[in-house]
């Protein structure tokens, strides 16, 4: 039978051959989850991803309904949510302690969001703020607020988002205008209004707490003077029963090309002046403290790019397989042949399936990165570590949602008219899809931070440890017959990289600095690119040793399949990335000279 | 003010100054076209597609209504649709005599087509249908198809269409199953099914004229056996009145992603044994008729690719100026600047800047093609003509398509969440150009059209004269001072440009057959980058020479923007096209080898 939302023998494939996943839990933290313990949650989480969540997809897209201060979400989320909150999926991999978590590995909590956001994207947007506000609470909360508040968004019962835009503030967050009051008791009146607040109003919880950036009056101006505070749409009485509404006014939801079934409010708060917050963390450091949970929030977006992808390639290699339509090449006079025998739709659905397996497995890696620091007693490991998964950060959230809009554009062209059509989903992962570019930094900010930032922090050791580590892998592979050509063009492309890295270096300490900036973009897409080269060399690597050892039947075709993939990224997909890198390397400065006027338009 | 639509300077740069558009229209059959006449159509129609189709084009997206077999369109349409008719814009090009048509030149037809159809995409479709199908009597009908219909479609009294697809029958016409039962009268009777018929029912006008691929019982299978048909909406009479209702059921129309104000209708054709036609051409011969339409046809789909992707630059350049988010790189203690100051900003608009005058330019040369032809006495140099414009054709349609879905992409990132509400007219251009990539012949189509059938029709020579005319600007470049960098990277790109070919053609014949055809798309690709690569040269070129002149100081500002535009191309990318040319001639099996069974999902 077809696969749903992901590949199972992939996911398996990744997470306990390539990332050997069973031997990071044989740690003492995570010794409950053993292969048969983690099958079963992987099963679990699928079975309700297909079963519950798959089927609100559809009616998702109708969208949700606002009327006078109130948001409806579609009918059907409201038993999924239900069953999910059932099922303790929120804070799996959060503490049992402190969050009433199930404490599992963040990896496995990966996969098991792999699925359920396949499922529906727009519905977990809600659990995955949810999640992001609780670790806000979680750390930096007072006893007191995590007592009211902590447990009861860990276990859904609650939900949370995270308010930051204003109409003049989106990528410029330190441009808010939202102020703080403090009150006598400690607390403060918050006054303002947010926009793009996604799940800023449903009716899935009977309270949702907002993390509010907002400037305590007399702050500084910027970023420099932005505070943290909990606002909750009902206050919270002592004995944690709702109060008071607390003056969070929906004012409406935006009208968007997709992901409808996920509101996003317009907020206006305190306009009766009854709006109060308690701060989260300490004043005026809001933003480090966003910071924080940035990691977290930017890889989320990340998965849902990735999670829309596969789906979308599910649906368009099947519908590969039905479609008859046209001759093979081969054999003309024999009559129409299902459209996965034409050359050009193999191509499209083997760039695709090589887009996919690297996101899953730069995903998953990530995944392990955070798994290693929750085991580890070693203080440089964790930190070495905490640098890799930071400079991950941005690949994953900017090249892989780049990337899967490339993808689920192409599961729009497999279907031909009828991919344009409502008729069949892949048409609305696309739409769905495009908002991840956007939201939670543009691809523009992820560019510029890991240029400007990622590379450069710690005078740049932290990227050589990231560059070192597919180094390993190259080397690794070296060993292993019939890698040769992959390892050879991996290493042509690595050192172009690093070269281009010495001379983006040196381009910022002179007068081309401004040069370089312009650069970001192409540099996040090279950066991805040798990073899914990196990752499927890896995988073709484990693939052609398990092939070797001898594998079963279906097996055989899988482990021939990671070879294949591999071949066609490293011959179509590498020459091009070469190709980047000599444009990014000529430092052309047009984009940055060019005047506004000969820009045209007036 | 903010130009609307298209930059009114670039079209008369692309025009007069870069196509020497006057030049051509000295020519007597043209003779009424003086650049005063020229410019004063281009007005008017600039005048009509801003004043009353542009603001068509937001009501359009909320679609028609399907209601029992009547379709309507979108309210507003049926006032513009009236003004377009009495302004006889349908047959502006067309032979005043035999079509009541305006008889100007070609290329100028497709400027004013630029802004209608940038206007409204949706809307102008009915009309590129209607032309498209009133050719098709032009050059196959008896002279009594002709009396009958020719004129009423060429000034819009009637519509038409194109009824090709059937659901089993998309990419592979050949495998259509509606059928044609000759009557005692010459006539014909249709049964039939057709599906994904752009237009195929609305309420614009009286009748609708559908020329209709049919097989005449007996008829061979595939292709070779298939007829064109003229079947109406409704009979018309001898005296050109309406008759009956001829049987044309309208079942449905689809539901989109977008290019909602166009009516995608599913037509049952004589399901009452009603549905009446006449032979268009010659029994058997209907797909060799529709391949005399296809390049008009194609053309205009990559047209359609441009005007929305010009339309899309244009309101992210005018965002881009007015937004206010972030401070100057350079002054970040200045506080905030428009986003067009920021270099990555500035980036994704050249990029843009550089696709659409491409695109222009490529549109107007192929425009300059056909209007050599018509004034051309010289058989050799109107063939050799009539080969280029089809060698353009799949670059036109595909790539322009392809590039035009990314620039409208680009057009929603520059307005970050806003451009994904439907607050602002780059969600829906990006919609609305999704469909270009897949109608008229996939985009994957095109690519083997290009790969299979333009570049080796008549031993090569004529793709080897289209290489030859690049050839020819590149050598005139080389004579003006500052193109130097320019010209040197293009000979490298052409010179390995036609490497590949000679190595492509080696394969070709050779066991790696197969291999070649799965590097049909990254041939379009790179055919594409070339084209835009000869153009921007080209401009630049123009805009140099211009500025040693001496030019005012708004044209310096234009011309300047004409040679950073190419700095850009070229330096950007160019480079990335040499890295594609370099994994073609990889020339790679791996989409071509690899098994069913290894794309996993089952």
């Amino acid at each position: 039978m077809a696969q749903q939302i992901a590949d199972q023998r992939d996911v398996e494939f990744a997470l306990f051959e390539q990332m050997e996943f069973e031997k990071l839990c044989e740690h003492e933290k995570f010794a409950d989850f053993n292969k048969k313990m983690i099958n079963m949650i992987i099963s679990e989480a699928r079975q309700l991803a297909i079963k519950e969540m798959l089927p609100t997809q559809e009616e998702g897209d109708s969208g949700c309904v606002f009327d006078n201060g109130v948001v409806k979400v579609p009918k059907s989320f409201h038993k999924v949510y239900e069953l999910y909150k059932e099922g303790e999926w929120l804070a799996m991999s959060d503490d049992p302690d402190e969050c009433g978590g199930g404490g599992m590995p963040h990896t496995l909590s990966l996969v098991a969001n792999e699925f359920f956001i396949g499922g529906n994207v727009s519905f977990m947007l809600y659990n995955g703020l949810t999640h992001g506000a609780a670790k806000l609470v979680e750390h930096f909360g007072t006893e007191e607020q995590k007592r009211l508040f902590l447990k009861k968004m860990m276990s859904a019962e609650w939900a949370g988002t995270m308010l930051l835009t204003e109409p003049e503030a989106g990528s410029d967050v330190g441009a808010l205008t939202t102020s703080a009051t403090k009150n006598d008791d400690g607390t403060y009146s918050i006054t303002g209004n947010k926009i793009f607040i996604s799940g800023g109003e449903h009716d899935l919880t009977d309270n949702i707490i907002h993390p509010v950036l907002a400037r305590i009056e007399g702050a500084p101006e910027g970023t420099r003077g932005i505070s943290l505070f909990l606002v909750p749409k009902y206050r919270v009485n002592d004995d944690g029963s709702l109060g008071e509404f607390n003056d969070v006014v929906c004012t409406g939801i935006e009208e968007k090309m997709g992901l409808h079934g996920n509101a996003t409010a317009s907020l206006t708060l305190g306009s009766k002046g009854q709006c109060i917050g308690t701060l989260l963390g300490t004043e005026n450091k809001g933003m480090s403290g966003m910071f924080v949970m940035m990691n977290e929030a930017r890889q989320l977006v990340g998965q849902q790019g990735f999670c829309v992808a596969t789906a979308s390639y599910l649906h368009a290699l099947n519908y590969a397989r039905e479609r008859v339509q046209g001759a093979d090449i081969k054999a003309p006079e024999a009559g129409g042949v299902p459209i996965i025998n034409h050359p050009d739709v193999k191509r499209q659905l083997l760039l695709m399936k090589s887009y996919i397996e690297g996101m899953r497995s730069l995903i998953y890696y990530s995944g392990t990165c955070s798994d290693t620091i929750a085991v580890s007693e070693n203080a440089e490991e964790i930190e070495q570590t905490q640098k890799i998964i930071e400079i991950l950060t941005p690949i994953i959230k900017g090249y892989i949602t780049d990337k899967a809009w490339e993808v689920c554009s192409h599961g729009v062209q497999i279907y031909g008219g009828y991919g344009y059509t409502k008729e069949y989903p892949v048409e609305q992962l696309l739409r769905d899809s495009r908002i991840l570019m956007i939201y939670e930094g543009t691809n523009g900010i992820q560019a510029l931070d890991l240029l400007n930032r990622k590379m450069r922090m710690d005078g740049g050791k932290p990227f050589m440890d990231f560059l070192s580590r597919i180094q390993k892998t190259i080397t690794e592979a070296k060993g292993v017959a019939g890698m040769e050509a992959f390892t050879e063009l991996l290493t042509e492309v690595l050192t172009a990289f690093q070269d281009m890295v010495v001379i983006l270096g040196q381009a910022g300490m002179s007068d081309k600095a401004m040069n370089v900036f312009a650069q970001a973009t192409p540099l996040l897409e090279v950066t991805g690119d040798l990073s899914f080269g990196w990752m499927l060399l890896w995988r073709a690597m484990v693939a052609t040793k398990a092939l070797e050892k001898g594998a079963k039947k279906k097996d055989i075709d899988f482990y021939e399949g990671q070879v294949k993939t591999a071949e066609f990224f490293f011959n179509t997909v590498l020459p091009v990335a070469l190709g980047k890198i000599n444009a990014i390397n000529r430092l052309n400065g047009a984009a940055v000279d060019i005047s506004d006027a000969s820009f045209g338009g007036k």
